[in-house]
This record gives structure tokens, C-alpha cells and sequence, in this order.
């Protein structure tokens, strides 16, 4: 079987890398264009990473030149799709060239997701949806598929299976960490030994992108779902994992056991056709009373070799009529490139990309 | 006006030292006795300290030879009071032979505090309790008050100007100080870069703690209010200052700016009596979009000459039927020692203090 | 006796804001002018802080507009000296047409630290190189004096005292605060729990700096002295202080307590001339054997009222012919605003401030 | 060949539990008997650990039953050697009983390190001291092996190929992690956003420890190296990885590139008997001018398998006469378990372990 060619863009960042680390040696596809800025553009990967991790990757990969980002550049390349990890303001008009060059787009940018005609992807929860991007690519002639926010990504794992108790209003506080504001964007001075309480446009993204994925698929868009969902969001000071408090209003009470039962039996789509960067097991339920700690959980563990991709849960307990926990996800592996690359993995299974023999 | 002596007990820990600092040069109260465990006894304050901040403490204070914990240290001093800051096991105890020995105790120590006929004192929100020290006092001859735990201190500050808008379940997620646990109580290895999604038995006391202090007294204990309060606690690696996301539910439709209005402008007794300690305004509002921040305003600021006393409140928002916040009380000082030296000096202005004459 | 107008250049940055603080409600100077970039031009001072330090800044200084920093602006507010935080590549242009202007110039900024006819000065230090401050007036009309780097402010008040030991080879490791960097120039995702071994140019300016200023002066320039500096420096996750560890040889052997009084009795022009900035005692020597500590020790205890102008000097010891010890400077302090503050004392104690009576 | 049964005594701290994840799946060793201290004895090794990283361990070492450390516990399990990471002073006596008993022992411990009859041994450095085993063996019917200090254990790594350039004199300045405390030995009131520049007896163990690794063997005792070693450690809030600054005289000039190429081209016994645990290279030195960082080179990274063996160095730089680096050693690898297994290893190898065919 041969393997697509895909394009990385913005791959020197904290996303962007880890794009990269999730598609050298995939059984699908082979990252054969990486851009960047203009700033780092003409190093070679390894080089521009300047972290001994990168040691891990194929020597193809780690050697390949970095290209600036432009749509020419991946045209030139031959990727069949790219992985977008570009800044907002730039991804708004080169995915959209891209799509309109036959070039898919999997994207983690922001700019595309609350576009009616694109889906807003978790594959364990609205796979349905991919069927916006079936429309997308009879009309463009290829498509663009986006992941969610980074909390919403993991918010979403857990509020599905939740749906069978009667799921009501979600209270949610955030603690995120800094790589979600990239590898520059959190200063030590801002941070260190504080908690900033706001993290600019995250609370509304939170309650949209949450209304979108769990909504229903009308035709040619998604109506969003009434759920309530009222967050408050935070940077702790925290390199990886976003950690949430959650207290959820359920119509149909029950136990702590049978709540906790319901998360970690939890399996979708990506479980069932065994897609090969899906968990084992979305939820992790691990335990131990003070669980899950961004240090400890946010891989996911190694039995279920989560990798980064799994959700950890712990702290069930009832609050009323509401099941309380903690939530954790890894921001940049299923909080961003981890969910467009299965996402990718999912639409090929489906069919939805030319060359793939996995449909 | 003579100056009441009193002793402070367990006066090298966190909140001790905020006991002596709050204590020394104190209008009504001259700290003549501190004491300490067996492994500190013997020192001189300043020695035991180790810390530059003590240079500006009073040299009868900073040069006080520290004596072991016991009743009888307090009662050769001459102590009328004693302030407590010992650890719970040890508090139980001592604080109830203080008592019987006519020492009276303003306590930091939840020993006592669900106890019926003690009251959990929050001189703004139910200065009325103290009338329980009052019925102690006749009963034993001295009374024990006690100050309830750090986050409680903070939270119902905020939630007695929110009742005028019908106050319905509170969420409150916490993002709590290692100061809070003490010394040596969290270590490095484990908050470091991480978040801690537990605080033993916190949670629990934050709910009955709540209900006990805004409650209504009824002659000899307090019934319990019914108010609907859930808690998750966390720790997170901030030195100084717990702060906390509050969702909280209002049957009275308001604007973000009334209740603005009504938090900036709340006051109570101890600024009806302008007692010592004492912030000008309660509670405060600082402006500023991602504020209130541990690092930026625990001390609450200069010109309110808060000192830790007055909380800040933040991000003000509507959330459906509900108004959300961000909450920050020094957890050491209003939520410790502060909270028990204004409870003295309203017991003292109160007459129940003799040799005071501040009533 | 009427003060002097001054201006702030670069007044929003870390660096600027001590500025502020300290020129506010000077006995000889009146900050009338504060600028910053276009950015910030525009607002009121307390505004752009958004710190509620600034609370405690007279109701003229925390109104002040800010200007944009250009000549223009400081000639226009009718000050005769400017106090400069601007960055170095700014510095280099305006503080030459400041100078050119007629105003004096008090800088922080590296621009023209080794420039031949410009003072490197730390009063305790050199303060006879304050004569080349003198012949550039009479050759430009005005003068510009620096202060040195953050590192070289602390070392070289250490190194003075020792210097009647037959100071030899000095090797130097520094651990410096991410404030040293600015506000936004430390990443938290590079520093957090993390030490990072390489500040860009440090180690060539901490030797070169230190020599200029332990130098002779030889008519219209400084002799570099022929001491040996070995530095490695590096930045540690710490808001405010820069650490060091020093080891220096010396040629005439000497016990521990002889050297640890030596630097505990140091004085020098500021303190015999009575300067409003100066600590009463340069260098302390607190007890306690794990001390000099960031955390602790960085503004230099209550007592001596030195906030942050006094270094503290810790862990004294022999290794074979060598001292040994950790000292601590506040490195936005002592080793940037708060230097040229007391240079500028100096000078207008000097007479080399026209309007100034305290010559 | 059958595996030798091997203890782990003290297996739940930071330490013990690098012991038996390094000897879980050994080809010469099997982890058949764990001690812990009383509090921690009755429980699961997986159980004890709480940390999802234990998920990598085999099931019979997962599901091993902790026994409370005593010689009868080790005994009865049929271990013919013990790894130990108990506390000093239980180190002290329990390892002679265990001699005594005939169980060869390999520790971590400071108690015996000291000893005449006892080899401080890293087999890259001084692998002839094995010889006092050899003595031992024949003396006691078994014996002690002890692994340095964690800071000695790479020091010596990059003195011995350093010392062709004829050292002298060497300077070093710890940043040492809070692992190398334990798990609950430094707490984050202390080190949060702050350095602690001393670390009790370590400079001690510094010097002397280093003499003794690179002295003479003289018969029944080693003779400690006149190399002057200046040592000033101190604690940084980083979990992970002992960083040093080092200034180190040599008596032969060489340019820069002469010594990186001596460093990165050492090799020592180890590397000759392809031991195990020992890695490719025992010393790198990564490219990038702000290289080693703890965060990015604690594990020595993945394309050597160093998996904390290695130590890095970088910032090579002449001063002088003198090269100075910085360098970075695994703490809890390297330091101090990884260093006791590589012991043993090249004790089987050396035909030092009865049952072993490695000899």
C-alpha cells in the first residue's frame, strides 16, 4: 500500500511538532512537505527543533527541509492533504486556498471551525458530521476538516457518554497550561508561581465549539445543541495538560460506580475500525484519590498506549443531582494535532481521500 | 488605655507568624507570650523566623524567648487571650483547657469550629453569632471563637452581598496556595509544575463551614443554611493566595454592573466600627481584564491599607441565570490569622473582652 | 529648595516602573515626563502599570500621561535629566541627542557603557570616574553616565571590600532572575522548572564591565583593571534576584570572620554623603547558613531600609586560598534603575547638576 | 543462562523505584524481592508507586508484595544480591548485616562510600577499585559496592578524559534538582520561584568523594587525588537532572574543539564489555548554544538508548587557562540507581557474583 503524501504547515511550533512526530512512520501517510515562517524556513527539522526528542524520528523526516508556508509549496510537493497548524489570521486564507488547489486541510487553526459547511470533528463523538466534508469536496473538490479548542476536545470525550444520564447544565473551570499558548505567547514574568484568570476568547469558544460538536447534523450544517455549558478558563503554571473541574446537572440520577462504569466502557468509531493513532479507551479512569494530575496522566498511561490521545477522569463524585469530577487532556496530542490526525485517519477509512486504500 | 496581653500559640508556623506580625504594635493587644512545639521552643522569635521580614516587628516581639505550647505557659504570662494557630489534633485539647483556665481563644484551628456553641466567625457576615461566645463565657468562664477555614473565609465575604439577589447553588472550583498546607506540608516533587485535584477533607468543610456561618442563630447553636454549595478543591503551586472560580445561581435577574456595585460597596460591622484591622472596604474590584491574580493582588493593594484583608473580585460575568466570578483571599491572613484578629477586636469593642475598654 | 524635573524613558517596562517608583516624591528630583513606545503612549501611568504597586505612587505620578519617547517629548516637559530603561538599540540614538540637547542622561541601557568619555558608575565603587561626566559637559554641554550590568552592580560592590585581600582570578556562576529578561522576555514553556545555561552576551559584559569600573582612570578615559572574571551565567525560574556564586583567590590569606566583616562594614561615598537611595550598609551579611535566598533576602531586609539596594552576601568560606560565597542583588534594582538613581544623587551632590544645590 | 534473584531495598522512593525499573526485564538480574519501610510493607509495588509510569513494569514486578526491610526479608526470597536506596543511617548497619549474611550489596547509600575496604566505583572511571571487592569477598564472604554522590557521579564522568589535558584546580557550581531530596525532602514554600544556595554536607561529599574516585589503588585502600575540587552546590526549582557549572584548570592548552572531541569520544569499561545499562557514549555533547537544559537532556536522549546513563555537556568555553562547561547528570539515574546497577554488571562481568556466567 502506498502512502499519501501529506504537507505539515507551521510544523517548528508546539502543535506543528507534534503533527510531525504523529505522522513520521504512519501507516497512511508520510510527511513530505514541512513549512514554516519565513523565519525558520531553509533549516532543517531537526535543526529547527533544537530538542533532543526529535532524535526519535525518521531520518527522512528529521533531515527534511523546511519550506515557507504557501500554497505552492505544498502544491510542489505532492501532498495530497495538509495538516494545518498555522497562526488563525494566516490559516483563514491559505487553508482556504489550499481547499480551493484539491488540497484537503486538516486543521487545528481556529478560523475554519464555526464555518457552516465545516466540520468540527472528535471522532468518538460526531463522526457523522465528516459527511459536511463529503459536500465540501463535491462542491471545492476537497474539503477542510477541523479539530475543536483544546479544552473542548477533551470536554466533549467525556459529556458523550455522559448524554445517557440525562445530561443538564455543565459548570466547567479551567487550568490550562501554558504550551496551549504556544511555545512564546505565556511569560515566565506573567506565570510563574501566579494563576491568570482569563485566557483571551476561550470561555466563548468553550460554549460554541461544545454546541457544535454535540449537535445535530441538519442537511448542509449543524444546528447547535442547547446544552448549557459556563466556563471559566485559566493558565496555571503548568507546561502540559489542561486540566478541568467539572460539575454536570444529570436528569437521571446515579451512582458514582455506574457514572464512572459509563466513561471508561466508553469506545467510538476510531475504537471500533481500529484506526492507528485511536486509544484503546478515550477515557482513562485511573486510580488513586488525587487523580489525574497534568504530571502524572497527561500521556494517558502506557498499558492502553494512549500516548497523549486518551482523556483521564478521576474524582467521580455526586454534588446533589450533579456528578462532579476532574478532567484531563493532553492540549497539543488530543487537544490539537492528535485529533486532526485522527480525524485524517477517519476520513480515509471513510473514503474521503483519493489514494487511500483504507476507505 | 492599657494594652490586654495576650499569647500566640503555634507562633513559627505560616499563619503564626501572621499572628505576631498582625499582633505586634496592635492597639488593643500586646502579644506577651509565644510558644511554639518542643523543637522550637527555647529560640528567640527572630532566630526561629529566619526571615528578613521579621526586622520589622517591635524588638520586645522579635527578641521574645519562645516557650512550648502548653496552658501553663500562657497562664504564667498573663495572657488574657490566647490566639491559636495549632495544629487541629493539638488544638482540641489545649484550646478547651484555655478555656477552662478563663483564657479566652480566638482559634485558627478547626477543632472547634462545628462545634454548637462556639461560633465561625466572619465579623462582616454574622457578627450576630458572636453572642455564642457570649453563652460560653457565662456557662465557662471564657469562650472559645474560632475563624473558619481559608477558603470559606473568602467565599462568604462574597456570597453575603450577593444574597439581596436570591442566591441559588453555588459552584466554586478552588485553585489553592501551598502556603495553605503549611511549611513543609506540600512538597516540590509533588505540585511542582502540576495541579493537584484534591485537598483531604476541604471540600467538606467548605460546604458545612458555609452553612454554618450564613446560617441563623438560634439561641444556643446555629441552623445550618440551606444554601446549596459545591466545592472542588485543588492545589496548585502559588505561594501565597487561594483563588476560586464561582458560578453562582441568583432568582433575581441582575446586571453584571449592579452586582459590581453591590460586592464594591458591601461593608459590615468592622467598618461600621472601624475596627484596627479592619479593611476600608471589604471586598474589592480591581479593574482589568484578567484579574484578580495571586501574585498582583493578595495583599489587596495599598490604598485600601488592606494587608491581606480585603478580597478581590474579578471577571465579573453573566452566565444564563447565573453570575460568575473570580474570587482571592490571602489565605494566611483573612483566612487565618486576620479573620481571628478581627474577631477579637470586635469581641473586644463588643464588651466581651474584660479589661477592654473598646466596648 | 526646588526640584528637578526628570523624565523616564521607557517607563512601562520592569526596569522603568523602579524608576518611577523611586523618582516619585524624590528629595531632589520630580518625574515629569515618563514615555514608553507608541504602544503605550497615551495612557496614564497607572493605567499601563495594572499593578496594584502603583497604588501606592503620588496621585501626579500615577495620573501622568505617557509620550512617546522621543526628544521632543522630554524638552517639551521642561526636564533637565533623563533617567533611561530603553532598550539598547534605542538607547544608542536618543540618549546621544538627548546629550546633544543639553540633558543629562542617567542610563541603564548598554548602548554606551564602554564608551571612553562615559562613566560605567556604581558610587560605593568608582566614584571618581564621575570626572569624565565633568569633561563631557564641558565638551558637549552635557553628560551621560551608565550604570552597569545587573550582574556587575552586585559583583563589583562585593569585589571592592575583598580587593584589600590581593584579589586574584574571580570565578563566577550566576543564577538570574527571568526579570532580568523583561516583561515578556522569558518564555514560561523555556524556563518553567527548567534552568536555561546561556544568556546571550552576559559573560563577555560582566567581564568587560568589571573591569572597566574596577579601573583606573587615566585622564579622559578608564585603564580596564587586569582583574581575572570567570563568569557562567544562566537564568533560573525566579521572578526578582540575581544569585551568584563567587569564588576568589587572595593573595594575602585571611579567616572567614576577618573577610565577612570587612564586607559587612563596607561604605563608601554614598553613605558618608548621607544619599537619599543609598542602604546604610552596601553589602549585608544575614545569618542563617542557607542564605542569601531569592525569595528572602532580594530587597535586602526592613532594618537597613535598603529595598533593594544593598547585596547580601551569604555562606562564606575557605576553598584552599580562595573565599567563597553567594551573593544576591536585585537586579532591577542595585542593578538597574535604583544604580543610576544613586549616580544621579551623586552627581547633583557633585555639583554636576545645574539647578541642583545639594553640590 | 538463569537470571540471579536480586532485592531492592527501600524500592518506593525516587530512587528505589529507578532500581526496579532498571532491573525489571535485566538480562543478568530479577527483581525477586522489594523492602520498604514499615508504612509502605503489605502493599503492591504498582499499588505503592500511584503513578501510571509503573504501567511499563512486568506484572510480576508490578504485583510484587513490598516486605519491610530486613535481612530476613531478603534472605528468605533467595537474593544472592541487594540494591539499596535506604536512608543513611539504616544503610549503615543494615548492609554490613546483609555482607555478613553473604548477600553482596550494591548501594546507594552514603554509609559505606567512605569505608577503606569499600570501592566507590562508576566503571567508567575506576573500574580497577573493584579489586577491594575482590577483598571483601575474601575477607567477609561478600560485599559492599557503593555508586557516588549524584553530583560526583557525572563530575567524574567528565573529569577523567579532561585529566589528558593535565587538570587542575576545579571550580563547580551545583543547580541541583529537588529529586535529589526525595520525594517529600524539599517542600515548595521553600524552593518555589526560589534558590536555596546550600544543600547540608554536600560540597563535603563533592571533594572527597571525587578524590577518592580518581585515586590510586594502594593494596587494601584507595589514596585520594590531590585534585583540587572547589565545590558550591545549591537547590533550584527543577525536578529532574543536577546541572553543574565547571571551571577546570589544565596545565596543557588546548583549543576548544580539542576537548569537545575528547569528551564526546570517551568510552571506558563499560562501553568495552557492552554492559547493559551502560550507554553508547557516556558523555554528549548536544549541538545548540543553550544546551544542556535539564528539561531537554536529563534522559541523555533517544538515539544512544542513554536513557539517563549519559551525561551532557555544552557552552564549552576556554577562559583563560582553564576550559569551563556546563554539564548535566540524571539525579536518580546516573546518580545514583543507574550508577549501582552499572556496578553490578561490571561485577558479573568480572566474575564477582557466584551463579553469574558473565564473568
Amino acid at each position: 500500500m502506498k502512502k499519501i503524501k501529506v504537507a505539515v504547515l507551521g510544523c517548528s511550533g508546539l502543535v506543528g511538532r507534534q503533527f510531525v512526530r504523529l505522522l513520521d512512520r504512519h501507516p497512511y501517510f508520510e510527511p513530505s512537505c514541512l513549512t514554516a515562517s519565513s523565519r525558520t524556513a531553509g533549516k532543517r527539522f531537526a535543526e529547527a527543533l533544537n530538542d533532543p526528542a526529535g532524535a526519535s524520528l525518521s531520518a527522512a523526516t528529521s533531515g527534511r527541509l523546511i519550506r515557507e508556508s504557501t500554497v505552492d509549496a505544498v502544491a510542489q510537493s505532492g501532498a495530497a492533504l495538509a495538516f494545518s497548524a498555522l497562526p488563525a489570521a494566516l490559516a483563514a486564507e491559505l487553508e482556504s486556498e489550499l481547499r480551493r488547489a484539491g488540497i484537503g486541510v486538516f486543521s487545528n487553526a481556529g478560523a475554519w471551525r464555526m464555518a457552516p459547511d465545516v466540520p468540527l470533528l472528535v471522532p468518538e463523538v460526531n463522526p457523522g458530521h465528516l459527511e459536511l466534508a463529503r459536500r465540501q469536496q463535491r462542491e471545492h473538490g476537497a474539503f477542510i476538516v477541523t479539530n475543536p479548542n483544546c479544552v473542548v476536545s477533551g470536554l466533549v470525550l467525556a459529556l458523550k457518554p455522559l448524554m445517557a444520564f440525562g445530561l443538564g447544565a455543565v459548570t466547567v473551570t479551567t487550568f490550562q497550561a501554558v504550551s496551549g499558548g504556544g511555545r512564546r505567547g505565556v511569560s515566565a514574568w506573567d506565570i510563574g508561581g501566579n494563576v491568570l484568570p482569563h485566557i483571551s476568547g476561550e470561555e466563548e469558544k468553550v460554549a460554541r465549539e461544545t454546541g457544535k460538536i454535540l449537535g445535530r447534523l441538519a442537511g448542509d450544517h449543524v444546528e447547535s445543541s442547547g446544552l448549557e455549558v459556563y466556563p471559566s478558563c485559566s493558565r496555571v503554571p503548568v507546561r502540559v495538560g489542561h486540566l478541568m473541574s467539572v460539575s454536570a446537572e444529570m436528569a437521571r440520577p446515579a451512582a458514582v460506580e455506574e457514572v464512572a462504569a459509563a466513561l471508561a466502557a466508553f469506545q467510538g468509531e476510531p475504537q471500533r475500525l481500529r484506526l492507528p493513532t485511536a486509544p484503546r479507551r478515550p477515557i482513562l479512569v485511573p486510580d488513586g484519590s488525587d487523580r489525574p494530575q497534568p504530571l502524572l496522566d497527561v500521556d494517558g498511561g502506557d498499558p492502553e498506549r494512549a500516548r497523549g490521545m486518551a482523556v483521564s477522569v478521576g474524582r467521580l463524585r455526586l454534588q446533589g443531582r450533579r456528578i462532579a469530577f476532574f478532567l484531563l487532556v493532553h492540549n497539543t496530542v488530543r487537544g490539537a494535532a492528535g485529533g486532526s490526525v485522527l480525524n485524517a485517519e477517519l476520513a480515509a477509512k471513510k473514503g474521503l481521500i483519493p489514494g487511500a486504500k483504507h476507505g
